[in-house]
Parts: structure tokens; sequence; C-alpha cells
């Protein structure tokens, strides 16, 4: 079902420009860490970050706010999708919330690629959480502007 | 464009029923509040709130995570769909990001019916800046559950 | 609400620019045609077309094929995006179906454009009946590929 | 990655009443027919479908008209989400566009469940062409109404 293709011949190496990539990224970005998130994996086409639902994430029902939900989708798709270690960006996304997240829930979102041409890529970030339970279905729309997101070293690449 | 209706033959009582709606919603909602969002109206099928991109949500390019961007979307949302007194969540929504927000930016979004049916409806919210321009188009679909959000006394409705 | 804006100071100029640009592509368009559209009116970032529903469109119901909908709704779209007369394809669209067409029914399609940038664009499509009642909310999504549709004469443009 | 769910213990079993469904709905779809479309399986929760793209299906350029992609699509989708012998509709849809299908391609979709709740669904349909090059990718919502398709009979199901 997934077109999306590795820029390298090496998946190996893939998956260390990807390191190297969501590393970089990791470093700037207080909005993820702010949020509580862990970085779990970055490889090709993919990454992994997880979430515990704090209480300033959720309503007087102590239901998770779906815009938090929506921001660990959303961050593991910015790290999928820069992994080729090219400035990518979020055109567009649609979300299904198809069960609530309570607060205490640790939730774990997983982005992979579904397709990646030149320029625009699509990405599906599944949402659960701690049981395995799925809490919501995502798909992305990336629009790839170019430059890389940092320099990586021959022997890191 | 609109075949969004008020379920009351009075304009002004359906909009006073929005109110108290949505007095009730904010005093609970922990995570509006502490996004650091305003309440700025809601009326029959439509609600308004702002939100100031902190240090927080910004990444290192002091550029907003979309996360907050949708956050603000999806609470007007929330807000405009709950407007009837009628309890009523989000299944899904789609976000297009136009123009990045920075560290600083006011944000409003405006949330309004498009359509409402007895159980789904379809709301957009625009999000703009300090300066009008417009930052994302949001597009939610929500799902009433049913029961009152609060018990509306008779002098205020 | 609506950020779109006319690629000419002269607005009379950019509508009779999208009026050659629609009759180009309507002249080609044998999918179009076949379904029995009427192409009612190409202005600046706006189309209507209108199509009656035929019986090879409906089920055994006698309710039109949520596929035939969808194809009103993008040529309006189409024939919207691309009146700037630079070759314009879409990207992806969301429908949200919300009453059935039937047999017989004569549906029209007016888009409207709500954003367009200088590469992509994001318009609106509304579906209605001969009563004016909503049968779809259509959001398309469409990127500019460049050249243009025709060559427009000067005393045209 | 999914959590759609069979709704009998008997694997087996689900994929007859999802034939039987499936024959039941194809019999009465002139439109399904009349574009060309060959059943070519129904099983729990997944369909697919196989349309060639013939000379009333595209424009000047010989490029598929959008409409009938998603119309490809959207059948799938409607075989997979009445799997169960309940009457189901399309409440909504996003498509991505790829890549261009043209005059003489013939098209597969393959569609499945990604969610599947008591009332509502989410079915992805990915739609190929005969190199099994992925032309576009398509998410449908569900809403379950109710009552059977057709009556089993118990040696059928």
């Amino acid at each position: 079902m997934s077109d999306a293709h590795q820029d390298t011949a090496d998946g190996v190496n893939a998956d260390r420009i990807a390191k190297a990539a969501g590393d970089a990224m990791w470093a700037d970005d207080r909005a993820t860490q702010g949020m509580g998130m862990t970085l779990v994996s970055v490889t090709a086409g993919r990454a992994e970050i997880t979430m515990p639902v704090r209480e300033d994430m959720v309503n007087g029902h102590q239901i998770c706010h779906g815009g938090f939900i929506f921001a660990l989708a959303d961050s593991a798709f910015a790290f999928a999708c820069n992994s080729r270690n090219l400035v990518t960006v979020a055109s567009g996304a649609r979300i299904d919330f198809l069960r609530p997240a309570k607060l205490g829930d640790v939730l774990t979102a997983v982005s992979s690629a579904v397709h990646q041409g030149k320029r625009t890529g699509i990405y599906d970030s599944v949402v659960t959480n701690q049981k395995g339970t799925i809490i919501a279905q995502f798909r992305g729309n990336s629009a790839t502007i170019g430059g890389a997101l940092t320099h990586i070293k021959e022997e890191q690449a």
C-alpha cells in the first residue's frame, strides 16, 4: 500500500540521515518539548513519539483536548517527513477522532510515509494509548521546501 | 452558502442559550485556559477565540507549532458546535496551513456553522493573525451525543 | 473569510481571462461533457456548473452515486482554479455528503476561491439541488503547474 | 494499524455475509455498472473493484477526470463498508491525487477497514494502475444507518 521510497540505495544510510535530521529538529523544538513529548525513534520515512496526557491538556471531564492529540500526531508526521534531511513543512492534515484520551494516559504516535514524491508527500500517523487502543487516525500532506536541515558528516551519514 | 439553522425561532433566545452553554464549557476547560485563550464571543452557531503565540508554542525558528494553531481552531469549533446546548463532540477535522504564525503574534479563530443537521454538523474555522492575514483554514465534523451542557434558567434563556 | 485575489488590477480583465481559459478547457473536456454538465459561468476565481442526475448515475434506490456528485464539484473547482489562465491541477479534495441526490434532480455546483497563493490554492464547491437544498460541501486543494491554458488575444484580454 | 474487527467469531462466515451483501448491492447499482466497473471480490471489511479508463472519462489531454478516480475508490469503499450486511452510507471522504491516469489504463481500487465502530467507520481505498503504480489515496468516513441489505439464508451465512 505504500510507494514511499528511500532516497538512498542504502537503507542503513537513510536511517542514519533520518536520525541526524531528527536530532537537529528536536534540539530546537521548544513546543514539542514543552508538551512533554519523547522522541522514541526516527528512521527513513518513519517516526515514533510518546506523550503523557497532563492536567493542563484536559477539560473538566478529564478528556484530552483534541488539539494535543493532533499536536502529537503532527509532531510525529513532522519528524517522519523531514527524515530525508530536506526542509519539509505540513501543508495540511485530516484527523479522525475515534476514542477519547484521558488524564494520565500515555499516548504514542507512529507516523509513516504513504507516499513521498519529489516535492509533496502523504504520511499517516496512528495515535494509540498505553493499552494499544487506537485514539485517532491522522493523514498529513507535506511540502518539501528544500535545503538541508543539518550538515551530516561523512562518517555520520 | 450556509444552511445552518438556529434551533429556536427567536434568534436572541438562541444567542442567550449559546452564551450560557459557552460559559459552562469554559469554566471547566483547563486545556483551553492553559493555552492562554480568550473567549471573545459565542452566539448561535458561531464562536470567536483569541490566543497569543507564546515561547512554549514555537520551534527553534520562532514558528508556531501546527498543533497550537489546530487547537485554537478546534476550540472555536467546539464552542460553536455546542452552542445549541446539546453535548457535541468533534469526530474529525481537516486543516490547511497557509502561512506561518510567529512568536508574539495574536491569533484569532472564528468558527461558524456551514451545516447543522439533527446529529452531525460541519463548521469552518478561519485563523487570522493581528494583521488580519489568514494563517489557516479549518473544517470540522461534529457529532451531537445529546444531553444538555448546562441547565438554562427560564429568565436566562 | 476569503483572501483570494485577482491577478490583475482590473477585475473586468480578470473575468475575461477567466472566460477565455474556461472556454479553452471546456472545448477539450469529453468527460465533463459526457456527464451532461453545462458550464453556466466562469469568472475570476469562481465557476458554476449544472448537471441533471441521469439513470446511469443512480443505484437501485434511485440515489445518485457519490462519484458523480464529487465529479460535479470537482469540475466546478477545476474551472475556478484554472481561471487565471495558468495550468492548475487538483492535488486533493475533501467532500462531505449532507443529503442524497435523486434521479431527475438538477444539481448545481458553485466553486469559489478561499485562498490562492502563488502556487497552491483552496477552493470550496457547494452542491445544491433545484430547490436550493445543499447536497454536499467540497473543499479542494490546487497546485499550479505553470504555462498558459490558452493564448489570449489583446482585444480579448 | 487497523483495529477493524469482524462481527462474527467465524471469519469464513463473515466473508460469506460480505459476499451476499456485495451481490445484493451490485445487482441494483446501475451507476457502478455503467462506469464499466468489475467487482473482483468482497470479503469482511474489504472490497476490490477494477475499471478501465474509457474515452468518455478523459479530457482533451487524455487524462482521466478526477471524478471517475474518486468514483472507483468510493465504490470499493461502499462495498467494503456494507460488507457487514448493515445498510451503511458514505458521510464524507478525502482523496489525494498522486499521479494521472490515462486513456486505456485499467485501474484497481482496494478498500479496507481502518476502523469500524458500532456506527461509524473509516476505510482506506488505494487506486493503482495496471503497472501497480499508485494513482490516488482515498480515506472515507462511513455511517451505518441500520437494517440488513439482504436476507441471508442459514445455509448461505
